[in-house]
């Protein structure tokens, strides 16, 4: 007997008919002898509508509110979802955040996890229930209800698989699992069996948007071993875990394209201390996310500096630089949408030539690289945005990613 | 300073557009410096709409999760309803039943109120806030969520203005008050301005469904005294409260018209002890609720019967006499739909000659009585469904009711 936490999410419990097919998998999971908890999320919809409720209500909602009323989009699928198991003869009981003994710390809409207490899921457990439990949801030290912000049923799931010390953790979504690059773009791409944490953040934080970042960050903290597949089909998925030696024997595993940034070159800056801090404080202050950054000196001991941001706040941030500028002089000298090509790979670690191979590669297909950056296993490249699929796909095969497989 | 209840029924709450404006009402009452605790339904079509998803994925849902499911309708009006009073600068927080105390036994679906703990609303409202509290809901001592069963907002609301103590006690609803007979029928109906806890209740089950009679007898038993009102105008409504001597000047406070009845007249029965028990013991084992009834002996030393029952058992009802004459004998020989008219006062206690002044004057208008029952404060008859309108309209004459207004 194992004991089994799955996460199903939005689009997996959109409607009645796919409750009724995930109760199946729940039931086929609960008759193989396993103990079964299971976390949802709202119906797909469910929560945008709220949100358009509340907002021709009151266009900025107290976030205290907000929480009360998006906790009713999970609480509806629990109920739904325990009631569609009775019916195919599977006792099941559904638990809110809050009786499920999430707790999480004060900050409304986006709150913490402090610890999972669990409440009665024990008892239920050893008693043969299925337990059905309302992700994204929790409850706070003054017993009030929060949320957990995006991606919060991921989290609640991989916390309650912690908490509940289960031995598997499976994630159930609409992708297979993690893939070597966007099959959308690079046909070959391949379905990875396992994955490192490290290399999943990276991925996650790269616009691979199978899972949020902070869920894998708390399974890695707590070394919380889980499983991402599909809820559509029975294929096995791809397992996120701690990175392992054999796991560096591949030098890249996945190849990942950011089409949402916009690149920012900025020149004649005075080239003294405090300049740098002076732009990227009022860029934060301003709540712009700056991602790739390269500071080179120009002429007549002036300052450029090149970064990008997320397109969506180009023009906030071309404002606060011309504002800047009032102060401490300088200029925008290009404001251009790029793309951000990452290759991702534990396995950099302990090899060089990563960064050789692909700018090789990128050169022989006649892409410009614009500015690089680097972490401990992962290089990114800004390119020509019309040259991205172009480059992800020349990229996956120099570093053999087809072959990486079951 | 007063400390007000108020509660506001799921078509009071029905659209954004009218949450908007039930706020503003709240704005007002809380501007004349009161102390304001609102009680809200689901917004109508909401809990509908939760009950054809759940039995679409099962047929007979287990209470549990049904109250779990429903539970989540009252929960996204509070929210809502705390935003829009904060889009017009009124400090308001909202609480679950669970957080407001209202502590239930465990029957689901049909919880009863035990106690009123009320959390920490009493804070709340010293700290000039107005709370809005998810009416129809509790919790039970098991932490499980509960629902209180139809009406049960209103009974919410009158629970909690008696464990706050409350000064008053308003039920906004889509009627303006109590009225001396349906006015779509008597267009002489005029609102009452008072009525005693036993008049309303003999008139909520009449089916003059203003309020569920379980919220009034919580009344009556806790001494809550209440208005009921419209919230789609500012005209004062109908204040229930325990009746008073004055209030026993007049004779007949109100006519209701029950047209959702069958009479059934069963002869030949055994005139011997246990024959009523059996064939009444049969009806309240099919849960048939048999309103009137009359015994009288036939031919040979054989009983008749005749009784009323709701018009949807009628089928039901048939089948279980027809089971039961096979082990005793008897026979059915009559079926048919009736109306049941009541004219209801605390008056009648100490006055003689309602009966006398009814009978007489359904027979001028030519209705023929087939069944009387009467209690202290209430004289019922079952007449001919063709005449039911003109009945209600000759008896609200009779009495004089169009004189009761303001």
């Amino acid at each position: 007997m194992e004991r089994i936490v799955q996460k199903y999410g939005g689009t997996s419990v959109g409607t009645v008919e796919r409750i009724r097919k995930v109760a199946q998998r729940i039931k086929s999971t609960y008759e193989e002898d396993n103990e079964v908890v299971v976390v949802v999320s709202a119906r797909s919809g469910v929560t945008n509508d709220l949100i358009a409720r509340a907002k021709s209500l009151n266009p900025e909602p107290v976030e205290r509110e907000m929480d009360m009323l998006l906790a009713v989009g999970e609480q509806e699928t629990i109920a739904l979802m325990a009631m569609a198991l009775h019916a195919l003869g599977v006792p099941a009981e559904s638990r809110t955040g809050a009786q499920a003994g999430v707790i999480t710390d004060r900050a409304h809409t986006k709150a913490r996890i402090k610890r999972i207490e669990g409440g009665d899921i024990p008892q239920l457990l050893e008693n043969g229930k299925v337990v059905i439990v309302a992700g994204f949801q929790g409850v706070n030290l003054d017993g009030q209800i929060s949320t957990l912000g995006r991606g919060g049923s991921d989290l609640s799931a991989v916390a309650l698989a912690a908490g509940l010390k289960a031995d598997r953790c499976q994630i159930f979504t609409d992708v297979e699992g993690v893939f070597t690059a966007d099959p959308r773009i690079v046909v070959d791409a391949v379905k990875l069996e396992e994955i490192s944490y490290d290399e999943m953040l990276e991925l996650a934080s790269m616009g691979s948007k199978v899972m949020q970042a902070r869920a894998v960050e708390f399974a890695k903290k707590f070394g919380v071993m889980f499983e991402v597949r599909s809820s559509f089909n029975q294929k096995p998925g791809t397992i996120v875990k701690e990175g392992v030696a054999s796991m560096e024997d591949v030098l890249v595993r996945g190849v990942a394209l950011d089409k949402s940034q916009t690149l920012l070159v900025v020149s004649d800056l005075p080239d003294e201390p405090g300049t740098a801090a002076t732009l990227f404080s009022a860029l934060a202050k301003a709540n712009i996310l700056v991602d790739m950054i390269v500071q080179n000196i120009g002429r007549e001991g002036k300052a450029n500096m090149t970064f990008t941001i997320p397109k969506d706040d180009t023009r906030k941030a071309e404002g606060v630089v011309n504002r800047v500028f009032r102060d401490i002089g300088g200029r925008l000298t290009r404001s251009t949408d790029i793309a951000k090509l990452s290759v991702v790979g534990i396995g950099m670690r302990s090899h060089s030539g990563v960064a050789a191979t692909l700018f090789t590669t990128l050169a022989a297909a006649g892409v410009n690289i614009q500015l690089v950056s680097t972490s401990e296993i992962k290089i990114s490249v800004a390119i020509d945005s019309d040259k991205a699929d172009l480059s992800a796909q020349v990229a996956h095969k120099a570093f053999g990613l087809e072959t990486l497989g079951p």
